[in-house]
């Protein structure tokens, strides 16, 4: 028995810093996965539970009696009722994660595998089972790798209990009911918790439902795109401290309140702006050229205002300039300070300006990704032959 | 007999564009200087005006008799009262400068010479002498090199006339008192008129009365720098369109009247904060340098913003990668789309950094000059060995 689920990453279209002071933020699903196979029983004789992380080589393997001895105040699992990992338990999974010896290099990836087996004894309980992890991602480049991998490996575990409903039968991918997305995402959100500590569950969120999210104050809104777009995704490979960008927006904001917050209030319109051209039919190709222009200035000038907090890096000014030479709009995306840049690919933009342009940015050391924006979000597949 | 006047160039600190919009802007001036000689008697039996552009190795010369005839109806000069060129006596002078056979690729300059003969017959009337102008401040690039023509020229023709106090026995340059300057920048004002058609009177006023103006709907008001400040000014000698990008933030500000009221409005806060900052003062190395940082953070968020307005160039973007490798903040001054932009120097930057940096700009093919900010304004030297 085999059981897939993928999961889309997310990009923030506008409004990243800005949300964190009251403006409005609209992020999508892009069409990079994460993927997880659940494939049972394994080789006879064999009561363990296995992890493959493809990407970065890494495996594990815990005998099941081991886990059941750490986790022995766990109770049966109830996958229907979506419950945080106390920090007992975290302490206990822990410890199950150190047995593997994650080689230094690769330390961070740790919460994401306690995070895995917290999901697992969870919703699965004790069974043996070997379950592949990989993905179209980059990691922690802010495109809701972690995200991704709690939602697909929170689909593929649900998909096995009885608490939501799959039709055995479908041949390739399908999405989940509205009830099942609900429950699937708040199994997600718990395992991000374990990762990122107080995530904001936008991320989850994307990967869940797909398409986009408008969000402000706390506040999620589903959006459906009316017009298909395609961004070139630049991973500038400079690593950041998402937190000390966010302390260094927020202490500019106590330097000079005023300005700040005048900041604030155009990302909040732009983000608002965007949303609107993004929700309003385009009936061909003028009036999508028309769009997409509309949406480049707005990314243009999302960049400045990003620029005016302090959050832009050398690495991505070289991504803007060499995309400018090409007429093409650009923006970072994410926390900044490195990370990656979006660049919109418009409908009628020729395949040989964008292999120039990728070309150009590859010679830089970058990784060029392309993803359309706004699909659907998480899919199962029963059998795993997709 | 020699009288020379001099009179700075100016920079904008803050606020360009959206000044336009209702915001305030901060310029200074700057310590590069246009200078204006009058030489007289020249040769005996030579009857004639000449005028010398040195930088732009352009020599002009006309007969006493000819310029009477071309002006005749101007009448007795005027030197204490200030008038507008009529449109009649614009074309008596164009054809004067017509004469003279500018070659095509310094064209431009005409204007500038149509001034000088305005100046110099309402001023002085129709007395030979050679006018010999040179100056350290590049043309067209956004340094007020046209008004500091302008008000050099109207000093050094006032010097000569009844209508304002110098002290001839004064070694070297020295200043003028309060009522000369009103009239010199008003005579200058009516040059950049022949040059600008509509000018602010942002740029004569600036080298006129020098230090630093705060301008905002436009109401001036001069205000006194309580710190030192040096700028690196580069200029990218890219030529750029004025009047197109201010009509390119006009548009963007019509398709998204919200979003760019807030970016004018953060930019106010800029320009106030940045005043703040100079005219409060740094009694120490300590608060001169936590001053400079704060400028420093001002500076960048007013680029941003600039970004955000469309007014950004490629060339600039440039330097500001370059600078910001040396942990040095920089901003467009004045149009953007190319020009000039500054670069804080810090006072305890050391003079080797400043040399790297000014190297590395070099070698990109832009002009690198050092400024002291907010110093004199025009000044007059008679008998002309300064």
């Amino acid at each position: 028995m085999e059981v897939k689920a993928r999961a889309p990453g997310k990009i923030i279209l506008s409004g990243e810093h800005a949300v964190v002071h009251g403006s409005t933020a609209v992020a999508a699903s892009i069409d990079l996965y994460t993927y997880a196979t659940i494939s049972f029983p394994i080789a006879e004789n064999d009561d363990s539970l296995k992890l493959q992380l493809k990407d970065v080589a890494l495996e594990f393997s815990w005998p099941i009696g081991r886990i059941k001895e750490a986790l022995s105040n766990l109770g049966a699992p109830s996958s229907s009722t979506p419950t945080s990992c106390s920090i007992e338990s975290v302490k206990s999974i822990s410890a199950l994660v150190d047995e593997q010896n994650i080689p230094e290099a690769k330390i961070a990836l740790a919460s994401g595998v306690s995070a895995f087996l917290w999901l697992y004894t969870s919703i699965r309980g004790f069974k043996s089972a070997t379950v592949v992890v990989t993905s179209d991602l980059p990691l922690g480049s802010g495109l809701g790798s972690s995200a991704s991998f709690c939602v697909a490996l929170s689909a593929a575990l649900l998909a096995l209990s009885d608490s939501v409903n799959v039709d055995a039968q479908h041949q390739g991918w399908s999405m989940f009911g509205e009830p099942d997305l609900e429950l699937l995402n708040n199994w997600a959100f718990e395992g991000e918790k374990i990762i990122h500590g107080k995530p904001s569950g936008i991320d989850n969120t994307v990967s869940t439902y797909g398409n986009m999210i408008k969000f402000r104050s706390g506040n999620l809104t589903r959006i459906t795109s009316k017009m298909p777009l395609k961004m070139l995704v630049t991973n500038t490979k400079v690593g950041r401290n998402t937190k000390a960008l966010v302390a260094g927006v927020s202490e500019r904001t106590l330097r000079h309140p005023n300005a700040m917050s005048f900041v604030f209030n155009a990302v909040d319109s732009i983000s608002n702006d965007l949303a609107n051209i993004i929700l309003s039919p385009a009936p061909d190709d003028v009036s999508i050229t028309e769009k997409e222009e509309k949406l480049e200035e707005l990314m243009e000038m999302n960049q400045g205002l990003l620029q005016c907090m302090g959050v832009s890096h050398a690495s991505i000014e070289t991504v803007l300039r060499t995309t400018l030479k090409y007429k093409l709009a650009s923006k970072l995306t994410g926390a900044g300070g490195g990370g990656c840049v979006l660049t919109l690919l418009p409908t009628l933009l020729s395949g040989t300006v964008v292999d120039k342009v990728i070309a150009e940015l590859e010679s830089c050391g970058f990784q060029c990704l392309i993803a359309r924006i706004g699909g659907n979000g998480v899919e199962i597949c029963i059998g795993g032959s997709s």
